[in-house]
């Protein structure tokens, strides 16, 4: 391997997307029985800090599920605090409608109600919500961005 | 709309994952001219709490930059704290060594090196990064999920 040299770059990718967890089969039960997401459920429990749960979506990444004290461990950190603010996860639908619709089914499955669904100052329409470890999801409707 | 029943669902999907910044410029910095990421740059600044960057990526979803209070505001939340143990990307390589390539360009890029790559406890090859804003990339080969 040489060393970098200008021009040289990293493929635009996200393999897999590792939310941080402090009940792992909460988090679980959240996203498989709540929301309906496809899992094999919790793995890799052979290996030190190895229990996680994957989710694969529709047009890719992963949705992985991890306890914090695991992710901090590997990554060679100490654990931070739990903060709402450091991403959040955008899932856009094709009406305000379907917005309104999978709201009341995340907080029907048990995500915590941050900002009801209104019309947003760009013109779409969009609210927030919370999963169980206080993870950001924003449902929107964009006119711009309608999924397959 | 009626009430959510039993069996409804959500689709497994994220459109958009938004990594709060703390310096908008700085970040996209790292991404566009560090890694190399296709965008258009900021854009958004007509709008309050508009000023974004987006990055498509390779097989979806997008990469979206956004400054913490600006994401804060939007969700009607007050800005936590840092915290690079809430997520983590995973970028997938198709072997170690491509993964040691990986890390050297992104470190050159001005990412922080958390954990240099070394071989991993279930076999695969990996290493840890934070961007400017401390948010953690794994680069990692895993011979069960190769990227195209």
């Amino acid at each position: 391997m040489g060393a970098p040299r200008r021009g040289d770059g990293i493929e635009p990718r996200i393999t897999v997307i590792t939310l941080a967890v402090g009940d792992l089969e909460r988090a679980v039960g959240f996203y498989r029985d709540g929301l309906g997401w496809p899992t094999d459920g919790i793995i890799g429990t052979e290996f030190e800090d190895g229990a996680v749960a994957f989710f694969r979506l529709s047009g890719g990444p992963i949705l992985a599920l991890w306890p914090r004290e695991s992710l901090a461990r590997d990554a060679s950190l100490p654990p931070g605090p739990r903060s709402s603010t450091e991403l959040t996860l955008g899932h856009n639908l094709a009406s305000a409608e379907a917005v309104d619709r999978a709201f009341a089914i995340a907080v029907a499955a048990g995500g915590t109600p941050v900002k009801a669904p209104r019309a947003t100052s760009w013109g779409g329409y969009a609210g927030y919500l919370a999963d169980p470890d206080g993870h950001l999801w924003e449902l929107v409707f964009n006119s711009d961005l309608i999924p397959d």
